[in-house]
This record gives structure tokens, sequence and C-alpha cells, in this order.
């Protein structure tokens, strides 16, 4: 029988559930051993995605998988899983529980379902095809901000304009100066509270597929309009035609506002 | 018969519980109303400064009280409190629970005993004179690590070192190349991560007596140490004398090198 992409919601909470049993012993447990290759975060982040791939293959042999850590497979299926078992690790690394585990389902390359899950406090954002986004099962919704001057602005960490993204901080600035809030910090996380309406503009720069793949779902199925910096539809190929360059906004008012900004 | 700092820790905590009551049912509960006075922070700010105020008129009605949003008065009581309800508005406007509540007490101007209060998360770092750092009752302690190139550096906002204090963003620059990791956000939660080890050296600047009364006493109580950005001792004088520019460093051997590189 066809199945449609609720039909994997069940899935979506067990492999959510695996990743953070594991992902939560060593928040804040174990001392920062000043070693890439031996941190709780690095250790926490393979197990994690080792935990959702276990249940994927058991569960779903046929489907694609592409994980931060453990690369892709069989992305041409129908249905395939991209994940990120911790975005914000740097949040980690420094005991802030505002990191998330991105699952997405995405089906003939489209993003159909999403989840952000922010494991140590338990909260779960999940949304997408034919199931809008709820927050620990309660509906969520954007809000209605339909003017920029009003907006509260976040975007991840100043770092993301330094460098070959220079030309970014010149673009993002006409916007930081029209919002009435401009914030730093949240990655993911952040995305998650545009869907609850905290947020009314998230910006981020250089994000990979498994950063923004899970996001898509979560927002559109809160109300919420989430492109590339140019208005174009996130997909499979945005991360090398746009730079991973995403605006998440609460409605399209807004969104054709910032746009403009941006330009 | 005289008292101690310590004979004051079951208020401290009294104190803490009745203005977390107030704060959590604002959090995320309300709409964000686009009004300054109207927004669900400052009301819930005013609320938990009046229910810390009137606890204190109740049970030490001698003493001065200095907050954030009601001003001073008496505060050249022998014992004096110092309040922010609400350090990290713009967290908690965003729906982060990484705001926190600020109280500190002080002994002929002294900071004696300081507490820094999650209430969204009930997490609580309580220290001082006499009571080494606790975590939820449980005895924190600062890493240990000397040498800046291996620390985890964290800072509040880029916007800190806009406009008059762009000086203070030029002493930083060095700070912030020769660490491992270079964060932002976090405001007073950010110094509670200090004592408890996941931060080793915690920047920030414009501070006010309410923004860093608390902090002392809780990063001294867990090992760590806390000066102004020349190494002064931060007291009610250092708002004006230094512009509020506090370091926060795991260890002695870690802050003289954080020094010496913001000079």
């Amino acid at each position: 029988m066809q199945k449609n992409p609720v039909d994997f919601i069940p899935l979506l909470h067990k492999l959510a559930d695996a990743s953070g049993d594991v992902i939560r012993p060593y928040f804040r447990k174990v001392g920062f051993e000043n070693k890439e290759d031996e941190t709780p975060v690095t250790v926490a982040d393979k197990g994690a995605e080792e935990a959702i791939r276990k249940m994927l293959k058991a569960e779903r042999p046929d489907d694609g998988i592409f994980g931060e850590e453990f690369g892709s497979s069989n992305m041409d299926a129908e249905w395939s899983w991209v994940i990120d078992p911790i975005d914000g690790t740097k949040a980690f690394i420094r005991g802030m529980p505002v990191f998330a585990t991105l699952i997405a389902l995405t089906h003939n390359k489209k993003f159909v379902m999403g989840v952000i899950d922010q494991p140590v406090l338990k909260e779960r954002w999940i949304g997408g095809n034919g199931h809008p986004t709820t927050f620990n099962g309660e509906r969520v919704t954007t809000r209605n901000c339909t003017d920029v001057s009003k907006a509260v602005l976040n975007a991840t960490a100043p770092g993301m304009f330094s460098g070959k993204n220079e030309a970014f901080g010149k673009k993002f600035k006409p916007l930081e100066d029209a919002a009435k809030y401009s914030l730093w910090g949240g990655d993911a996380y952040a995305f998650g509270l545009v869907a609850s309406g905290f947020i009314d503009i998230q910006i981020d720069t250089s994000l990979k597929l498994y950063d923004y793949a899970a996001l898509v779902p979560v927002i559109e199925g809160a109300g919420g309009v989430v492109t590339d910096w140019r208005g174009g539809t996130l997909d499979f190929d945005s991360v090398e035609t746009q730079h991973g360059c995403v605006l998440a906004t609460g409605n399209q008012t807004l969104h054709k506002q910032a746009l403009a900004l941006l330009k």
C-alpha cells in the first residue's frame, strides 16, 4: 500500500527517542578533553547517528540515508532520511541545552516531514506534509508579524559572515538595521522558535543539506516560509547554488520584506 | 547574634523561588505585543522584583535593596541585596530558557553571596563566602584549563562592542583569536557555566552593578577568578571606573593570560 508522509510519524518519534537516549548522558557529564576527536559532543554525535541508522536499517532497509557523521547511501530511493544528530555543537560544548537533533524524511527528494528535537529539555517540534507542526504534541503557529520594523530577528552567529561570507554580512546589515530586535545564537533550535512564534525572522548561511532539510517541513507546517536568500525553494542542490543561505519567516508578507532587504 | 553570609542561604533560596514563581507563567505563554512597556518580559521582570522586595521587607526590613527595576534604598546598611530579576531579556523574548535571575547579598559593600537562577529549567547556582558554589545542590568547580589556546571562550553578543564600546572590541580581538573556541550568547547564565567548568573564559562589557554583583561570589566559590579587564576587583564603583567590563576565568593562570591579551 502506498505510504503517506504522516504514516512515518511514529517512526520519526522512535528515531528521535533513540537518538536522545544516546546524547543525554554526554551532556555536561564529561570534561572537555581538548582533543577534537574525543570530545563528549563528538562521541554523542556519532553514537546518536549510529542509533538512528541501526533502527532505519531494521525498519526501512531500502530507504536512502544521509547523515552528517557517516555520509550517504541509496539516496535515489523513493524515501530517504537526512540526519544531523547534533546541530549546534558549540552550544553542546559549553553546556547550553539549545542544540538540536534534526531528522528529515524526503519523498522523491522533496522534504516532507521534519523533526527538531532538544533531548535534554525533552522539547520536540514535528511537522510537514499533512501534519501541521506540533511542539510536544501541541499545535504551534508562527507569529503574525507583517512589519519588519516590529520583527524579532535572530541569526546564528556573527562568525557566519566572516571570511568568504563577508558579502553576505553586507547583505544582512540592512535587514538587521530594519528589525526591532536583532539577536544572536541558537542554530536549528531557533528555527523551532520561529515555528512557535517567538522569532519572526531567522537567518543563517553555509547550511548543509542535513542542517536545513528538517527545518523546511517544521517551519512550513507552522504557517511560516523558508527559502534561500533569493526566495528560491530549498532543495538538495541549494547548498551549492545558494551557499546554504537560509531565510525563515513567520509569513509571506514578512518574507517579501526580508528578501527585499537582503538584496 | 552576629550573622554570617551562609546564614542567609535559606532566604536566598526563598527569594529565588518566589521570583521564579512569578516569571515562569510569562515565559512563552503570551504573544509579543510590540510595545516595550507591555511585553511579557517587562511584566515578569517587574513582578519578580516586587515579589523579592516584598519578602525582604517582611524578613529584613533594615537591609538595603538595589534592583534593576525599582532603584535603590538604604544601601549604606550593613547588609544589602542587589537584584536583577531577568538578566538576558533578549533570550526571554525569543523563548530561549537561558535567561537568569540574579540575587546578590552584600556585607558592608562586599559581595558575599550570589545566586544565578534559571527558573524554567529549575537550575540554580549559589555560592560565596563560606559556601562553595553548588548547582542544584551539587558542588561545582571551574575547569582546570591553564592554556588560553585550549580554552572555550564565550562572550555575550557582538553588539556589546558597537558604538562607544568599539575600543573594547579591538582589545577583545587578540583574546578571541587566541582561544580554541570563541562562542556567543548567554549573559549571566554563561557565567554559571564558567562555575560549572564548561566555559573557561567569559567576557562582557557595560555590566551594571545588578548584572555582576551575584556573579562574583558564584564564580569565586567555584574556584574561578572574576575581575574587570584590568584585573581590578569588582565593586560598587566598577561600573563607572571600568565601564562594566568583566572577565571571568576558571583559574588564576588562565586569568593572567587573558588579561595580558586584553591589554
